[in-house]
């Protein structure tokens, strides 16, 4: 089963040429990101261009038929996550927001640069009525040196979006309900993925999955890769508790992009972190590096949480298509 | 509402001058660095300069009017957090305690170099009797290598100090109560903010405040700052709960300073961290940079705290002194 | 009293060299790593050779005498935690792994490159019936340039394995009783340390020790140090809670190897870090540097769990073998 926000760059990236427009149907990630600064040859790594431009989308808060929210780049095709947004440091994004619920709804985001007018709160009067539009507007920078002399970091990381008004003034109703949503900003010469999944803890659900997933007491989806794709995880928290997020069989740095920049990066390597509501971070893996093919788990790690299924599987095939060990498991 | 450890260091800098004491009446925070090393030009940076020196202050536990407790630098004037103490690695603090509680109390320090006399715990005796005095001595130090070859680390860092014990072996009910404070220890050439703000989330209290500030369902207290000022957070936690601290539209990097050293240093940039009790971190944000003047709120985004009022505001003004969507609201 | 888990690495590599076995009676920690590289002269800092070594060990699963569980290298020897396994990068270790329980139990690891047959988990069937017994395999690699130019992490690290299975589908059961171990993984050229203790919050437990130690409210377990020693604490967090690790007197950098790699390393130096289930980090610091000998605390510093007894001692004596303060206490 394909992870729900699965999306495979090389194939998005000719989706991106053939169709030209940044809202291509039933595609609930938006790379926002212009064309990779380096050939796609076979072997070679795609890394991230320069920012600075300027990008305009819609966004829509909208009721899903089980009753659930979530955000959507087209009227009637929300998803929890809501899309994935890729930007380059630099550029600036304009979201025309959409309010199709029955209550006021906003976005609120981490990360981005925006007036206090773009805060997404009812504190500065920055949600949405029901009906209503506004835009909201995201900026991002590039590092540099300040006059004084200072560094000033980027805006490249792993943040995410989400409602701040629905139910309560920190819009504990509508992150519950699933309006939430991964963003990416990325530094020039950042290494791209070939596929980016996002995972998200929101109390004891992953991505607000409740039935059952592939296997017995699994609630997490399932996401696909072949042995040696470039796979990127994008992990969100929310909600009211803490958790502590582990990846079978594969390790991260614990710094900006997941990955080390070289041998005397001293980061930490884990394969576990505690988060809590709100935290976001990212990392890229070789899939199966060094370990083959496999149905990897992830889980939380606290006891009861993985227990009470908070488990998904990271489905890393062969070449051929097959799982070692998984083959014929019904799912 | 300028917030109660609210210090604005060019003011505080000319009050030195003009006091020569380190203990200024109504002066809840105390500077015990030297002159910073630059000059104060416009649009200049300071940074702190070497340590060395060896300073002396006395400090009280009393009982605050409405019965909880605080640390102070003089007689009458205690209170929660504590103030804060700053020094530069290399500096000696000789700490004349005393205890004006009808319990036993102490003074416990992270980070400092302390001889086991100096624990403030029980276990140690070192903690102080109903009426009593002791001397505590906090010695810090510089990096440097070892003779063996090897780096030791400097004493550098936001650190807190805190009683051990109030109510328990542990300080349980003096730290609940509000017997805490914020430590700073600067490194030559670290960069020196314009004003320094405390944020200690205890349990459900940000402060131990508990009556409503600023706004319905707020807690915490308001910080004021001017777009383009060096506001400096110190960020420590108590008690029994993990928490997310959150800051609307500003960012900073998970390292020792909360600022990155230049374009090769790999940590993250966040806006969200989670904390547990003991945890502290601080950094340094440049009010409104990439975003302008607001109400920006910082909350705790375990969404149930959010909810029960811990929030506060930095109020940043642009350079006449308002508030965009902030004028006319009542608070 | 000596730490169930504490090695005297310069007895222990005598005792290599005189049994010539990677399984000596009685020795509870196992150290896989080949003779260091550096010499052992006064003072001089010994450091980790380069890995490449193919090794092999017995694993066993057994009930001890209380009724809790562990790991040990030999029949009889189990112990909680479970032996400490160095391993240098590059190394690989093959587990004969005896399963003498009455339930299936297994042998999942955390930072090691594993196939999907040595999962440990019932999802890969590569758990071990009641008697029976499983090769387990764990390779390890040095950081290096991939093909694309990119850098790979190494697999250095402080890693932990755990059973999978006993109780529940992620080994609640088996955890809660004590099956857990340490792996320390080590970089050629990274620092030996004289003595390495092992850590384990576990529920409310450390170490799952349960009757009180040394001191009336202290359950963990104390370790002992001399003035100078290179003391390696490897601390690792299991089951339910997430808890805040603190150690008095001495701090370390929230890096991979808990040092500082040299002054332009921007890391955080801490004396307090938040934990959640299946961290796992570690660090060196020279007992009693800049402060001393003493009876230094380690505690959670969540208020309720220190105060319930999460708490043990570094016993730092003097080379006289006195502890200021801590004579003449009964423990």
């Amino acid at each position: 089963m394909e992870g729900t926000d699965g999306l495979d760059r090389r194939g998005f990236n000719r989706r991106m040429l053939l169709g030209g427009a940044a809202t291509v149907a039933g595609v609930t990630s938006l790379s926002l990101a212009s064309a990779p600064e380096s050939a796609t040859a076979a072997g070679a790594v795609r890394t991230a261009p320069a920012g600075g431009k300027v990008k305009y989308i819609k966004m829509y808060a909208e009721k899903l038929p089980d009753g659930q929210l979530g955000y959507g780049l087209e009227k009637g095709k929300a998803s929890i996550p809501g899309p994935l947004i890729e930007l380059n440091e630099g550029d600036t994004l304009h979201i025309e927001f959409e309010n199709t619920l029955d209550v006021p709804a906003s976005l609120h985001v981490h990360g981005m640069d925006y007036e206090i007018t773009s805060d997404g709160t009812k504190l500065n009067n920055s949600d949405v009525e029901p009906g209503g539009t506004r835009a909201y507007t995201w900026r991002t920078h590039a590092p540099g040196r300040r006059k004084d002399g200072t560094w000033r970091a980027g805006s490249a990381g792993y943040w995410h979006y989400h409602d701040h008004v629905v139910g309560t003034e920190h819009g504990t109703g509508g992150i519950r309900k699933g309006l939430y949503g991964p963003v990416i900003v990325r530094r020039q010469g950042d290494i791209l993925p070939d596929k980016t999944f996002t995972i998200v803890f929101n109390d004891m659900m992953i991505n607000n999955l409740t039935a059952h997933q592939g296997h017995e007491g699994h609630k997490g989806p399932d996401f696909e890769a072949t042995v040696g794709d470039r796979v990127e995880i994008v992990m969100i928290t929310h909600g009211e508790y803490y958790h502590t997020f582990h990846l079978h069989g594969h390790r991260w740095a614990d710094n900006r992009t997941g990955m080390l920049t070289g041998p005397d990066d001293p980061s930490q390597v884990i394969d576990n972190k505690i988060v809590g509501p709100a935290d976001s971070f990212g990392f890229q893996v070789i899939a199966g590096e060094g370990v083959g093919a496999g149905a990897w788990m992830y889980h939380c790690h606290v006891q009861s949480h993985s227990d009470m299924g908070m488990v998904g599987l990271l489905l890393v095939r062969k070449t051929d298509g097959t799982i070692p060990g998984y083959a014929g498991r019904s799912h």
